[in-house]
């Protein structure tokens, strides 16, 4: 057998990964779900046939999304996630022994992560999460709680998750922020999307006194290298305790990489709101 | 037309560019030698079919390659290349003020990229260099030249360039390095040659007082992370002066990215002689 699967990552470049077995499909009422086994990057789950995560380098980016910004905020209690279904984000989050609320929108892709991803799922077990299925847009503009830390772990900027790139949403999330919280989000490849995350990065400085563009590797994410957004009502991540970042169990995150990853390079500080 | 360049990065894992010309395709006495024009990443010199450089993300790798080894080098004033045939490294080398002997064992990859790669090539009209054809493991073994800092910029460690990756070559180029000198070879995939990477940092260290790993991202490198591998007679490019890296006029290299690439993070960490 000679089984590929492939993502445009662009009009012109493409990557394939050697598939094993295709272990679920389903169309859920906003995407289609597909889970394969792929030759060696262990489990592969993709939505509306966009790489989401694969077992092998979900840590690159689940780490960086939620350590960053969890090390930033000098004493953070409550979490909030925005998305994140496959799990991986808040098994990262509740490693800093803190309480979560987690806004799924789409019930079947913390299924089918529940199923076949268990590394990543396993997060939906711990007594410290709450699981809310519906839309983070309106849980945002809704809720009276206050959260030290928002995580949005976000598909693409289509469909669903269009409004989460938006000065609006950022706003109502800069409203349910408490005194020194801050909110991050995945703002997509620097190399092929480098006008969303210049967008991001100026709407972030228009409600947030501190914002700042950070980036890490992600083998299979388009161009290998993935940008991250942060604003801050007070804490600048470049300024943390070395010792929080240590003990996490992580593969990637380090205090050596949470530096380098705020260092920008030339070809990224032009994108940055604030350099 | 629906034409594209595929490299299988490993047996699994695979990459294709969309391609809107073939410019060049020779067999030379060494590898078959391909220049195509790309959709989106310019154009792309390939060897026996494995991408060597894309006219849009060869910076990463020649500025990493480059600057690291001749920052760390107090005062770098004779500087040899192996392979480096497109001529980007010496692009970048040139920068530093210094007399560079280049010694590529085959011309007619200097040739196509004299024709096709002219924002790289054109350092061999260059004053301060001096090219070689020839092969480098022989060069080091006669050459009574001392040089500052040797760089390695090869093909994959196949054929002609197995030898480059050996205990044997890095005691011929500790004889000829001065006192402060510093050899660099780029080390591939941390991924998915991992174990090449452990057996090249343990080699120099049975060769060199202090040995270093490095990365940084290229895009079109299988898996989007690059390795180099530094031996040093004396500096620690942890150690540098930061005036030196500015001016340069690099898209990636910076005093930040120096430093953010010898930090490693824990999963190269494991691959580190000297971590």
């Amino acid at each position: 057998m000679n089984l590929w699967f492939t993502e445009d990552w662009t009009d012109h470049l493409r990557v394939s990964l050697r598939i094993r077995e295709v272990l679920h499909r389903e169309k859920s009422p906003y995407q289609e779900i597909c889970v394969y086994e792929t030759a060696d990057f262990g489990r592969l789950l993709t939505l509306d046939d966009i790489i989401q995560v694969t077992e092998r380098d979900e840590f690159f980016y689940h780490e960086m999304l939620a350590h960053v910004p969890l090390v930033a905020h000098p004493s953070p209690r409550r979490v909030l996630i925005i998305g994140g279904g496959d799990g991986g984000t808040a098994r990262e989050v509740l490693k800093h022994g803190v309480e979560v609320v987690q806004v799924e929108i789409d019930e079947r892709v913390v299924e089918a992560a529940r199923r076949f991803l268990p590394t990543m799922a396993r997060s939906y077990d711990h007594p410290s999460l709450r699981l809310v299925i519906g839309d983070g847009i309106e849980y945002v503009k809704r809720t009276e709680e206050l959260y030290d830390v928002v995580l949005v772990d976000s598909t693409d900027p289509v469909g669903p998750a269009e409004g989460l790139f938006r000065e609006e949403f950022f706003r109502d999330v800069f409203r349910c922020l408490s005194p020194n919280g801050v909110l991050v989000l995945q703002t997509e490849s620097p190399l092929f999307s480098s006008s969303l995350v210049r967008g991001v990065q100026e709407a972030l400085a228009r409600v947030f006194p501190v914002v700042r563009l950070y980036w890490g590797p992600v083998v299979t994410y388009p161009g290998g290298i993935w940008s991250y957004s942060l604003g801050s009502r007070g804490p600048d991540p470049r300024e943390f305790d070395p010792a929080r970042t240590r003990g996490l169990g992580t593969r990637y995150y380090s205090e050596e990489t949470h530096r380098a990853a705020l260092a920008l390079p030339p070809f990224l500080r032009e994108l940055a709101a604030q350099p």
